[in-house]
């Protein structure tokens, strides 16, 4: 018997778990990917808000592979899946398999009205993080040679939708850099006077936390400054301006962190569930295809009252025991179903200030902060030496400066 | 007497050291510079090629000047200089000045071929070294997931034109991420097997260079597996063809490093040398205008047979210069001219291979790979502490791995 061809679409946390299981394997494996990397998440916001570089929290896929000799990387765009002929079809190319692992995660979703997207970018991939962050420090430098004084609070004027940990994140960093990196950077404005206003829509933050951390966190953002707008729904979202039912607030900088959700029924022509996830049995599979499995954030996975939360841990979990199974592939149908191990839930809100949520311990403050840093070290960890990012989070804590709030390119004259 | 106030447009090398001389003096100082940071232009090829991140080889002007009070900066374009009312027009505003220093630098030139510009990147700031490192790096996933011999040869060959040091650095460069970096990473192709061709219409590499070291850069790029191509003249780009006399090459990735010129004429409504610089008097000043001073590449500065290069020392000695004259603005009459200081000509080729042409010391190989390593260290630590560039270089030479070899973006759907 040959040896079996398992492709792997998406190379997140799920994906790159998954193939980590299957690395000098007799499985044919193939990573089919739309970028060349693979991103640790959790500190995207740090791109956007110029406290890290992209090449600091992404790995050339290939680069981690390179010695895995069963495993084939390409960079491409999946079109659809053939499960007849059990194809996967790419832009580019067809690729066919034994087995599929689905771990195309989630996308920025808009509830319906994808017309806000671009003024309100949300942060699924360094191209948006990078966008981001030109926006914000771009805001500032427009603000600076502005002579309009409605334009120019515009231009102070930063929107974040959506109060999970993203949201709470982003709001955090924007204020710390108005409030602490520029203050003395600028001669026309006082970047101190800059408004920062989170909107949430429902009655508390970081939803799903235990409620005394919730209560924290509110109160640590409106001591740095930020405005919480509580229980509004967003009506409407157009260039510089954010409409809810009460008021309008014209802002030159919008964020989206109100929500993502999972683009994958299409891709395999199946039913979505209303969150946009597909339902699979207790080892992952598609019900009606026992070889296709879906991890992560596309796979609808019972726990507690709902699903398994779109966190990175409960992504590699999945990841891990599908690559476990194909690993040992002649004794899928013994195996145990999964089983979802919750650690727990980490924010930060700022410099010292985090909340955790762990099974049997809920703190918060600078423990928080060090704990939540010491764990995103450890996660690194595991895809390369951290050394270098040790090195630079240091340095900036010790310099309090931004290393990166570089803007290139401009959003008018050449969109990227 | 109000104290004078200074325009300096452009922060390269040349107004960042005008700007300097100038931090907390009485003279009240305006930088306007298209982009929010100064850039470490030497090694900008290390960041096409993967090696260096822009927020290690770039920093906000602003956050340079943060402490000195009398130095605003503000990210504009210069559209016109109104030399008898002494204003600066900028797209959104105007500013006025008792002293103009103007220090555009030098834009990519096509030889009145501005057509060939999309095709053939250069390589003069953030945007082009990532947009030529998505090309390089873009090629080879191309490359490995197409299925046309032709096509496949097509995006495994690079074209570097012009046998400068920057043509030199990114030939070289992209041999050694061919051969070396790559070689392990696919599985359809053998990246050591992509043709990496530099065009030189002169009869040697490095012109002005010491002959001797001419042709040991030469025999170095040869056995790194680079093609010389000498004495011919480009003829036409196009998408993925460089014509010349005698042979068309197929090549998906063609960079442009024959040649800048300054634009800056029209700017300030006077003539142009043929090789686009303004001519200035003995103090840098525009002779009919004393009180512009031009600086750095844009500037006709006597010095041998022709002009001062262009090259960084160069650039910060006058931007010095004319910065001392404007401390003290009150005896710019009495002060001496201008005088060029040539310390020499450095060009690195690859790992372990670099040319130092001295004032009375020629020497190759790793020693002058080592000086070249050393005098960049010594240059950005004016800028800022060097630590994290260090630590990041001893990584990149430990390992040999380039660490920001992430592709942003896509080309076709999304030009940025």
């Amino acid at each position: 018997m040959n040896p079996p061809k398992a492709v792997i679409i998406g190379c997140g946390f799920a994906g790159l778990a998954a193939a980590k299981q299957l690395a000098d394997t007799e499985v044919e494996v193939t990573i089919i990917d739309q970028s060349n990397h693979h991103l640790f998440q959790p500190l995207l916001y740090q791109v956007a808000t110029g406290d890290l570089s992209p090449s600091e929290i992404a790995w050339p896929i290939r680069s981690i592979f390179a010695q895995a000799k069963n495993i084939t990387v390409i960079q491409d765009e999946v079109l659809q899946v053939d499960k007849a002929e059990k194809q996967v079809i790419t832009q580019n190319g067809r690729y066919a398999y034994d087995y599929l692992v689905v771990a195309t995660g989630a996308q920025n979703a808009y509830f319906g009205q994808e017309q806000w997207a671009p003024h309100a970018p949300g942060l699924k991939n360094l191209k948006d993080a990078l966008s981001i962050r030109r926006d914000i420090f771009s805001a500032f430098e427009q603000a600076e040679r502005c002579d309009d004084e409605t334009e120019r609070q515009a231009y102070m004027t930063f929107v974040v939708i959506g109060g999970g940990p993203t949201g709470v994140e982003m709001a955090g960093a924007i204020a710390e850099i108005a409030r602490s990196t520029l203050a003395k950077d600028f001669r026309h404005i006082d970047t101190r006077k800059a408004r920062v206003v989170l909107v949430e829509g429902g009655k508390q933050l970081l939803a799903g936390f235990d409620d005394r951390l919730c209560r924290y966190a509110a109160k640590a953002l409106q001591r740095m400054g930020v405005e919480l707008i509580f229980d509004r729904f967003v009506q409407n979202i157009e260039a510089d301006t954010v409409s809810l039912a009460d008021q309008h607030i014209a802002a030159h900088t919008i964020i989206w962190a109100a929500g993502v959700k999972p683009q994958v029924a299409q891709l395999l022509g199946v039913e979505a569930q209303k969150n946009g996830k597909v339902a699979v049995d207790a080892k992952l599979r598609l019900p009606t295809h026992p070889d296709i499995f879906v991890v992560g954030d596309a796979a609808a996975v019972d726990w507690q009252d709902g699903t398994v939360p779109g966190i990175a841990p409960a992504a590699k979990q999945q990841g891990q025991y599908v690559g476990r199974l194909l690993r040992q592939h002649a004794t899928i149908e013994e195996a145990k179903p999964f089983k979802y191990q919750h650690a727990g839930n980490l924010a930060t809100i700022g410099r010292h200030k985090a909340v955790a949520d762990l099974k049997r311990l809920k703190f918060k403050g600078w423990p928080a902060w060090y704990f939540w840093g010491l764990i995103h070290i450890y996660f690194l960890i595991g895809v390369r030496s951290a050394t270098v990012i040790l090195l630079q989070w240091f340095w900036t804590y010790l310099t309090n400066r931004k290393p990166a709030r570089l803007i290139i390119g401009s959003k008018n004259k050449d969109p990227d």
